[in-house]
């Protein structure tokens, strides 16, 4: 495997590192795509396989057949475990792999604050597993409050709390409300599923705090239509198998659930703060690592970190964690590797800001352009276009395409699978609240 | 929830059960059907899953959607433990049921002969988890060969060893000479995954044994273009993390892989066995229970066993375990209840042999319809069409029929996931392997 070629090791295989791989793609650079997982994900719809929505298999790409096309990339089934900076060197779970430049992009993972506990009570949204876990939560309560016949018991098990009111946490709350009103309408004979209770918990003022104000408000009343109740500024003080505790200005709170579902807040991964220390490098407070315009650690031009791992300001604001500044730097990585092979001086990365959206459910969401606000069908038909183009692969879009259009239709959502494992956490939950009687 | 109606629970919701539930639909009968997966399962395909072809959501349809309109018929998500033939109650793990009439349907299982430890090795595929496994088996075997330096051991995961030549092993071994020839072809950079091995192992003398002679050979010979080798009149002695031995006429031979697919043998779920003694009636030596031509135990008219758990000659042969025999059953039970209710005398069961197929892969297959015997690209579109038209939901034939059309086309399959509980599968295989060095 002697190699005279300038070798890229990229880490992760998320929107940053695919496309920092994609952008060296046949260029004369030996590039190795290193992912402890066989494909790439396409997160922003993971929440529509948390709800039976869509199957793994329809957001997923396996990396290889990605790349395939460039022989000059090859990939690498493995976990990243350290990375040895003055060897140059990433250290495997398994093993290692020697570089000329790092390309670190291994994202964010999910964050429970001092809590880490609450981690096996509700379940964040960042892996596949996460998705068919919560998928398994959701289904499985509506399953055990039909079998449940004590009045107040059931309606725990139909009351549904969605920690987090960013995209992810809006998603969630409004698909939840159409699956209690339209999809398993008349799946039940004992409950009735329209009755199901979804609250929105956010803790800062309003939900999607990074729109503008009236835009949140929009939301808010777009997500009353769905049956979600929203509660912003109110925090999270105690969860368990039995229920929420929330603090508010007008004090605390407790909401008897069995299903909580968490989207409150994501940490960068702590390889960056590895990288960081053993660089002496620094890292932002948010534990994101600070690098230059041109995404390499200051005074490291062979280490680089994009994505939601990297902090970068533009005018006084930081980046924010989306899969399109992750696509975009991951891009830029080809130009920056181009420029210092040929001792140019690297370009510096600038965010094109496309817009930012968020859905909300049928027909239902919000999105910015630049000046031009979106609410409702627009936003929505913009949201599933722009998704629909973004998804890898010809074959998800086709698929993904068509089981919207079946959603749309007879408003049912097919992939309702709860699988083995699964079922055991539903039970467990169950068996927890028991015990807890 | 007191109820004048006749109760009738049937337990399993594959297609005798599933079936059977139907055929009941808007009679005056209470339904309770219960099965412990909130999905019904589409067995056929679950080849199609493990190699990668489809997704677990493309195969199943939630059993409360399936019966939605028939308001007399309950689903019940509970695992049946044993059953009380004397109090006339179905026993829960968490509860029980009681009924006038009792269909099981509970199906079978796999069966590792006298070597229950095989199973962790070698993956049946009975399951959607089976089926998610032995995916992440074969694609982590390719996985684990890019990385392997050693030659000799490189060539151990390249081996994959299909045991059974029923249709199931044939599906699976064809399948994999697919994938290794044509859907993995450009995606590794050190193996080439044209050069993997692939054995049918098979204890008779030839294949497909249920098909006449000549079918077998021709699934023989279209196997072998496939690049799959038959072993026919050889039995699995010994099996472990490193390999296989099988013995035939000339004496034994050991066979290095770390992937060993099982499709040797099913078994009747035990509820069969626990059923009969309970009411002092016969189980054939194959396990299965001995059923009038109503389908009702002997003796026990209230008592229904239908499917791979029932005994049931015709003109001295059993009937096979078939989808298409259970699916007959199941919509027969309507007319055998509908009698009994009105006390006119229960009609027999005949089954409508409407001819049996295997696929073997691309363009190939075999097929039997009465005396019409099709082989290759004609029994091929047969099956694809039978299939196809046997899905339950239309969206899932829909589904299926795109991705088969881009599999045709592309030769690519896109549910190529390896699931994370599976990567420590492929690991503990692996760890297995060097330990046993």
């Amino acid at each position: 495997m002697a190699n005279e070629l300038y070798h890229v090791v990229i880490v992760g295989g998320g929107f940053g590192g695919l496309y920092a791989a994609l952008s060296l793609g046949n260029k004369p650079v030996k590039v190795t795509l290193i992912d402890r997982r066989n494909f790439h994900l396409f997160q922003p719809l993971l929440y529509q396989v948390a709800t039976g929505g869509l199957s793994p298999g329809d957001i997923t790409a396996p990396l290889r057949s990605v790349v395939r096309k460039y022989k000059n990339i090859e990939v690498l089934l493995a976990e990243c475990t350290g990375i040895d900076t003055a060897g140059r060197k990433v250290i495997l779970r398994d093993g290692e792999v020697s570089f000329d430049s790092l390309v670190l992009a291994v994202g964010a993972e999910n964050f429970y604050f001092r809590n880490p506990e609450w981690a096996d009570i509700a379940p964040g949204l960042k892996s596949v597993e996460d998705a068919t876990e919560m998928r398994a939560r959701i289904l499985g309560a509506f399953e055990m409050a039909e079998r449940e016949p004590d009045l107040e018991k059931r309606r725990a098990w139909l009351r549904f709390v969605v920690v987090g009111g960013g995209p992810t946490g809006v998603e969630l709350a409004g698909t939840l409300g159409e699956i209690s009103r339209d999809t398993l309408k008349d799946d039940f004979r004992r409950i009735r599923p329209e009755e199901a209770e979804i609250l929105l918990v956010e803790g800062e003022d309003r939900i999607l705090k990074t729109f503008p104000q009236d835009l949140s408000e929009s939301a808010e009343r777009q997500l009353i239509k769905l049956g979600v109740r929203t509660l912003a500024g109110v925090r999270v003080t105690q969860l368990d198998a039995m229920g929420v505790t929330i603090r508010g200005n007008h004090g605390e709170e407790r909401i008897n659930t069995h299903t909580v579902l968490w989207a409150a807040g994501v940490r960068p991964s702590p390889l960056g703060k590895q990288l960081t220390e053993s660089l002496g490098a620094a890292t932002h407070r948010s534990g994101r690592v600070m690098i230059n315009p041109d995404l390499s650690v200051p005074g490291h031009p062979n280490f680089y970190v994009i994505g939601d791992l990297a902090h970068l300001e533009r005018n006084g604001e930081p980046l924010p964690g989306l899969a399109a500044v992750a696509m975009q730097q991951g891009y830029h990585i080809g130009k920056v590797i181009e420029a210092r092979l040929a001792n140019r001086e690297a370009p510096a990365f600038h965010y094109a800001d496309k817009g930012t959206l968020a859905t909300i459910g049928r027909q239902s969401a919000v999105a910015m352009f630049g000046k031009m606000k979106l609410t409702g069908l627009m936003a929505w038909l913009a949201w599933l276009f722009i998704h629909l183009m973004l998804l890898v692969g010809f074959r998800n879009r086709v698929l993904v395409a068509i089981q919207w259009a079946f959603q749309y239709f007879t408003f049912g959502r097919g992939a309702r699978l709860i699988t083995k494992s699964a079922i055991a956490a539903v039970e467990a939950t169950k068996a927890a609240a028991q015990r807890s009687r």
